[in-house]
């Protein structure tokens, strides 16, 4: 990775977290609901829906300012996405980052209502901020939260979820796999580039190249996420390594190989450059970010 | 109750009722995902959230289909509550309304999810609609997505939620028993009022009158509760009487006494229409709508 590109990882990710606690109520919030939200929301990760956002913006040269209510909201619902999946019910996940889970910290019961009341605030966090901006238009704020709401949804990110859980067990083809992994990473990427697009107001050959683009790198940054559990280092990635094969889990290396797997990733991740390209959205660091997800060590 | 207002309440809820369904995604939605969430969705209920819209906007003499998206939204989030209320890790409930809930169905992971997609469907549901409708602003479906995330999120419903759930098996005193009420229940009926007024373009006092008499309904539903606990009947309510003095609840009679209960509820009444008639919304459904909360039996 260039010094520079981490640079800029570096300053942006300061500069989301900066406001992400912030854009959170406090006011009539009882302590511990209020405690287990901040705790998951501060957590850590890549921030990655908030940078794709910011990189948009940049991209097409408005003031990434605008883009932060819709970038703390989506990183606001792939907190309570996550908080949720790692329940009892559904992964049963005692660590995540290195970290406790939020049930583990809070209980079940809390765990539950933070997840609920991050998904709740990611809305009124775009209504409420973008009111309140003589910059940003309401018919722009309500086709955010239509985008939002659609790829986060049944249709989007929860139906995935479902998917992956009903999936368990089972032997899927590449088709069904690609369905989990298209809704359950995929969609919330979509929904943060075209989001941008909106609030940089792109032109219809701009939004288009931007959803190829967030296709291709959410498909990527799974390919790319079985692979590591293949082969990747376990102490950077906070998790064991091999864990997928052990239990039998549907993956890119086991339907594939891992070979063709990574060929895969390439092909992926050059469609993403040439969507850029084409629509001359090719000089930012949108190229630099679809390597980033593709390449990374954890 | 009189036979016009019967037939009134009768109406209105198969209206209501035809459109919460076609209000759901369905393309691209897991199967299972969607039997869950039309499952709750159509396990019937009062409908009084989206009955408050309607009201309203009759109130003030607009025409009442501009109130079906966001009675819907209101509804799916009410019924998602009730989803996660009843969950193992939350009230631990088999039976709503005399049928198996959502996870006695369906399952935890499916419950959990389907909550999540119908909390996140009401707000794309507002978004998309009013994008669609050139009868309402979009500065007015930002206002309603605003006060929606407000009173159901972490300062209001579900803050209420974790109140009560923290309140468990304490002795509460009567300040905490109406924190735990007024959002709990009442912030969900407010944003119903204050929402139809929106929509109905009222002015400052019908606003604030709208607010009184949300507030005031609210805790009139809540003691009604309390008081049927005590003395209802068991089959028309389709649950146990008795249940809140076996678990030593803090309640309304178990803190004030029946009587003094029963003289709070016709006060909180008495509040409410008052509040209509100082705004001159009192010739409208609206105050026979408070009697009905507060005379209910079931």
């Amino acid at each position: 990775m260039l010094e520079t590109f981490r640079a800029y990882l570096a300053e942006k990710t300061a500069y989301i977290e900066r406001h992400l606690v912030p854009a959170l109520e406090r006011e009539g919030v009882p302590d511990t609901l209020y405690d287990s939200m901040r705790y998951s929301l501060t957590a850590g990760g890549k921030r990655l829906r908030p940078m794709l956002v910011l990189a948009v913006l940049e991209a097409l040269n408005k003031p990434i300012e605008r883009g932060i209510p819709y970038a703390c909201a989506l990183e606001m619902i792939h907190t309570y996405s996550l908080i949720h999946d790692d329940l009892p019910a559904m992964d049963d996940d005692d660590l995540r980052r290195g970290k406790l889970t939020n049930h583990k910290v809070f209980g079940e019961a809390a765990a539950i209502l933070a997840g609920d009341a991050l998904l709740t605030r990611a809305f009124s966090l775009i209504a409420e901020s973008y009111l309140a901006d003589p910059e940003v238009k309401p018919e722009t704020a309500l086709k955010l939260i239509a985008e939002l709401g659609k790829r986060a949804g049944a249709a989007g990110m929860v139906g995935g979820q479902m998917a992956d859980i009903e999936g368990e067990g089972k032997r899927l083809d590449l088709q069904q796999l690609e369905y989990i992994h298209r809704h359950k990473t995929g969609d919330l990427l979509i929904a943060a580039l075209r989001g941008g697009g909106y609030l940089a107001e792109a032109d219809g050959k701009q939004m288009e190249a931007l959803t190829r683009y967030g296709v291709s790198i959410g498909l990527a940054f799974q390919i790319r996420d079985d692979i590591l559990n293949v082969e990747g280092d376990a102490a950077l990635l906070g998790k064991a390594v091999g864990s997928d094969a052990e239990r039998e889990k549907a993956t890119y290396p086991a339907l594939l190989g891992l070979e063709e797997s990574k060929r895969r990733l390439r092909e992926l991740l050059d469609e993403a450059k040439l969507a850029l390209a084409e629509a001359g959205l090719d000089r930012s660091v949108l190229p630099q970010l679809a390597d980033y997800v593709g390449n990374r060590k954890k």
